[in-house]
């Protein structure tokens, strides 16, 4: 049996997700823990390896003790027990059994992120560290505007233009189901939903699409920038702060 | 002229609003970030005393220079000035010119306060320190019977059984307008509004009107325990870190 977690997380004080030496990470922060609670070291799988600063409202996470024995504690007492030993930024919301041949990466469908803009000249100390704080007012127009551009990301595309350096992922190919803002009060709300991401590409879609919101570009300057598959072409990487990871599908369950 | 901030504060690295004596309370960094603005010592004079950990969405506090002479910079200047220098937990969202002999306590109409229930057995992470999590399950037939009760608290009584020890008020009689619970999700929201506060009044009304979720009293005691001005009859004093001021009104205009 495979324990199957599902996680949310501030990622304001973790050094991103994957484990790396003499960092706070939340892979480290899960072996940690599940070791306290399983009586054994475990390997921990993400479903992705999210940036520091990056947060998560529903990321998923695969439990095997590394020596292949079975881990004897009832699913449903899992997330109290996990939660009894971990610090207050992160939380395992559920627990769920899943065959051994699963893969919390590999065997994603879908995977939603959320972006959040502070659209606002004065600072929130609520939304420090959780939130884009873009100080040039977005009117309703521009609105308009970047969701008319956001719209040219749907569909299957080569997405090059959109990935940072350092990266060793050679198909850059990706289909993106939606993309869309919305606004409520001085928040914005850009949320995109795809079949996966390359290292960046959230971050820099909508750094291209705050261009948009300034006039720097059109919505039909997008569809240049996705052909010219050259990064520079594209605007800059907002903030690790603002993107949450909000929702992952699998192809037996939602999961929301 | 007197200048009037309006702040918002994360109050959780704040041992309350006002100054101590080697504590950081949002007073003292009123009190330094306009030395630093002003170019003078002036005297911060709050809208209330809020306790540590408790936050304020809608504060409000004059600024006078300790030796009588006008403050020049020119009040629409003043937000982006002292959050120049202010920390990221705490930040200036409005300043009024209003005339010498305005008082932001004595002068309080009405106020509202929030209070954030997390009702559920998880932990989470974005809410940490700001909502109180509540563990025992809420369902809608108790939720009704907590506003039953809460309506039970308006109108003008003395409210000296809901006070703390260590305040020095006599008066305790004050009214209420309105006092009522609102579920979005797993955060049961508790709204009360009146002319005035006693120490801890609304952390002790809400912890007693969980007594009445739990069925340890019902909505009829409510009257009993404000007739015997018997701190020991009503409920515990929840957490602060559920607690936000979140209005304040004064005579003239309305401060949302």
């Amino acid at each position: 049996m495979t324990v199957l977690l599902k996680i949310k997380y501030d990622g304001t004080e973790f050094s991103g997700y994957q484990v790396q030496p003499y960092k706070r990470t939340v892979q480290g922060t899960l072996n940690d823990a599940s070791l306290s609670v399983f009586g054994k070291r475990c390997n921990i799988t993400g479903c992705s390896r999210t940036d520091s600063g990056v947060h998560a409202r529903a990321f998923y996470a695969t439990v095997k003790s590394c020596d292949g024995s079975v881990i004897s504690i009832p699913v449903s007492n899992i997330p109290r027990a996990m939660n009894s030993v971990l610090p207050s930024d992160v939380s395992v919301v559920a627990a769920y059994e899943v065959e051994d041949s699963f893969h919390p990466r590999y065997d994603v469908v879908k995977k939603e992120y959320e972006y959040l803009i502070h659209n606002s000249a004065i600072r929130d100390p609520f939304l420090n560290n959780r939130a884009y704080q873009y100080y040039r007012p977005i009117d309703d127009i521009h609105l308009e505007l970047m969701n008319r551009a956001a719209d040219r990301f749907c569909g299957r595309h080569d997405f090059r233009a959109f990935m940072s350096e350092g990266s060793s992922v050679t198909d850059t190919v990706r289909e993106i189901e939606y993309a869309v803002f919305e606004r409520t009060g001085d928040i914005i709300r850009f949320k995109i939903c795809g079949n996966g991401f390359l290292y960046n590409m959230v971050r820099i879609i909508v750094g291209t699409l705050l261009d948009v919101s300034a006039d720097k570009i059109t919505p039909d300057d997008i569809d240049m920038i996705i052909e010219s598959k050259n990064r520079s072409l594209a605007g800059q990487t907002v903030p690790a702060c603002g993107l949450y990871l909000s929702r992952v599908e699998y192809p037996y369950k939602k999961a929301d």
